[in-house]
């Protein structure tokens, strides 16, 4: 009865194709894997987009039926047509849960929901990462204990250019001393946004079974709770004339609408 | 299976025994008219509890078993006991959604949760006021025009001395031409807190449909999603002594605890 | 000694040349009115850039000796250059304030900051706006009383699409009922937003005396209180050589910072 | 002609006479340190205050003309009398800045403002602490690098049951790997708060040069920029008789005012 949550699963698809060490931790590429994990849940129901698809495999109708959509890219986030970034914007808006992975951090996408720089400091340098819980009775942390360990990964460091965070799930140190706000939401619109750090495409790390249970959580608490919110923008005056209109399909023009008895709600 | 959402309504019960005009309008007490709104919901389970019972109906036991709290109280927030102020508080942190009502506002437990005087201003005249909906997809107003109204009811007024909200819901605005962040909410720890401004006890409010929604719609927005969130406090060592303990299944005494050598996690 | 705070007033400035009602009201131009009303105070340093000069005005050396921007834009948002707009926001990042007007919440600058659809409802409609003040302590409201009225002005209303603020300065009602959130604050970066409603072109706004304090008050409080953030972005690691060398006074190229052992601070 | 920055220095004052090894640190006590570090600069006017004194030093004069409290607590919370909290309070709420130092956390006052547990998780061990940046253009870092290091402090390690902060401005690791915000903001009426974690009684924080430099910076960005806040509360109304009033600078009783005709503002 209960209807599955559509998840769509982007991924850059690059490096997997150009670099055999990617390629051979990701044979079906770094989507696929996450993908994998997500399918391990029931109620789930999960598609995968790539950038080499048309309209990066995000049409208007693939992102209508998806609830969360979950972003991994690094190297060709200019290459995403800044149509879809307006149409995936508009989506989270309306109330699409959207988790950003590791260096999708710079995906215009994120950068356009903060208003930030979103730049993290870092070192492309394998060091051990322990990702420390903030809230251990959040649902994006079910399952998890205080704390967890990721043998190798990228560095990043503070300071992150984000904007402050609505709440702070888990904060990261590296065996080389430095800290990061590694799991973050914010809401914008009627969206839910989740950023995870962890994931550089050297490492096995989407295969790791603490990374895979955050992200199957993560897509649960991203799912939309209420209905869409259609903006009604500018041209859409609040009354019951308008509203009679709106229902009749026609565009007011403002002398129109000055004819008409605009009486606003009566005190 | 779903289990159902545990409710408990929390009423003073003080003006109903002594004013005439509000014991007309809630003969059974405003709390058993809110409970009559929640039981209209097959997915929850709906008790009360009030000022005048022992531990004022809110024993260890009650809110150990309760999801959701609604608090209505006006003129006796000084006679609550602030144990069992503690108690509700500590049961907020771990994860229990506070509903505060009307003049909820000036609740020990409200001001407590939130550090700030709560203070709004006011004048006791029965005015029009109209409730306009901030996030049209937001769960709480499901089901709710862009606006509605309430014929008559007691004016509030900014400024409202809270903590800046995490979200506006509802921006009231009052035939004499007053404004009030009507709906807001919160978290503190794990809970989930909404405050809902209509409920003056001399008015019929929660016999009017749009309210009822609005507080069916919250109980189930501040249901606990996650785990209860314990604190741990300054007992528990996070170490890798008790990481490997964890792993052997083995929960140890902190006299153990302490007797272990208390390596820190390796680099 | 104190060095004054350098504001920039930009303005669209392309009503005042079309509609003969605008220009009667402001023969030099919106802009230059604000910039009026700013130079009212001695600690100020005050100039007007507008959308038809060589880079809207806003070269990277007239940002560079901007403390302060204030943005008023109506019917040609679509006219601001992109580049332009990186520009601004880069600043604002590092740390100078911005206090957007009335329709320019629809400016890619704000939009741009603040990652929502920043939407409100409206009625092209003259009526009474009364602004009320939500914190009395508040810097941005200082020589404000609890409400003031402007007599006539365009109708917004609820739902605006925007991120939720860190502070409401002031909520709007309309003599139709509605209300806004007139007066709210963002953080960026390092950088202060202020969004403030009034200002429809064709009524005298800026010319009142309440409106014009607002926005002196907003340049004071916007006033970059640190130093610049520069984004250290992907190229600068963080070790402990560099911390060694910033010691001895020294900037590093990049070449030769990766020509040095990245050695990781030592635990 | 600026006027000072009254700073109140607050400590408790008890360990210092109780253990050798901290009055060896700190002779004439904690307080005496900090407010040494904050006497070193000609912009503010420094005194202090401690838990043995009458009213705990923080009498409604005492109070009254203090502009930012910082508070050192460890052991004895408990004895701070309800009342003087009442009072910090309310003083914070009008605009008094609040530097909370250390296991301040646990303090009576900081736990009232925050609305939560404020429970960190913790070691009592030396550990090498680091301190990262995370907004390098706030004011209250300036002077200080991307980290610093303090040799050794008491371990503290999240979850840190904090209402989520406003900004963070450090974060902090451990020599043994945990990770702490250490550095947060948050606004109560229209009172700034900043809690600063190093200090613990046995090791000597308080003299570091960068430690001391963040307090000082913490006190000028604490310093209220506004008027007070005095609380209406619920005795004043707002409306156009009690405006009218005011400008005949008469201060009405409750019971006259009832005997006004208390007009609403027209519209």
């Amino acid at each position: 009865m209960n209807p599955k949550i559509r998840v769509t699963v982007w991924g850059e698809n690059v490096q997997e194709h150009k670099l055999p060490a990617v390629a051979k931790i990701y044979p079906n590429g770094m989507h696929e894997t996450i993908a994998e994990a997500l399918r391990e849940l029931a109620d789930l129901e999960v598609q995968t987009a790539t950038l080499d698809q048309p309209e990066h495999g995000l049409s208007e109708k693939v992102l209508d039926h998806t609830d969360v959509l979950t972003w991994w890219g690094h190297c060709a986030h200019d290459e995403v047509d800044d149509k879809i970034v307006d149409r995936v914007q508009t989506r989270v808006l309306q109330g699409m849960g959207l988790i950003v992975l590791h260096s999708g951090h710079y995906a215009k996408i994120f950068k356009r929901l903060l208003g930030t720089s979103c730049s993290p400091t870092w070192r492309q340098v394998g060091k051990k990462e322990r990702l420390w819980v903030c809230n251990p009775g959040h649902p994006i942390v079910q399952g998890i204990p205080s704390y967890f360990e990721i043998p190798k990964e990228e560095m990043y460091s503070e300071p992150f250019g984000i904007a402050n965070p609505d709440e702070i799930i888990f904060l990261s140190s590296f065996g080389s001393g430095e800290v990061f706000r590694s799991g973050c939401t914010w809401k914008r619109g009627n969206g839910k946004i989740f950023f995870f750090r962890p994931g550089h495409e050297i490492y096995p790390t989407y295969h790791q079974k603490e990374v895979r249970r955050v992200i199957q959580n993560a897509v649960h608490w991203a799912h939309p709770e209420g209905s869409r919110w259609m903006d009604t923008g500018p041209i859409v005056p609040i009354d019951i004339t308008a509203a009679k209109n709106r229902a009749r399909g026609r565009m007011l023009s403002q002398t129109r609408r000055t004819r008409l008895s605009l009486k606003p709600p009566s005190d």
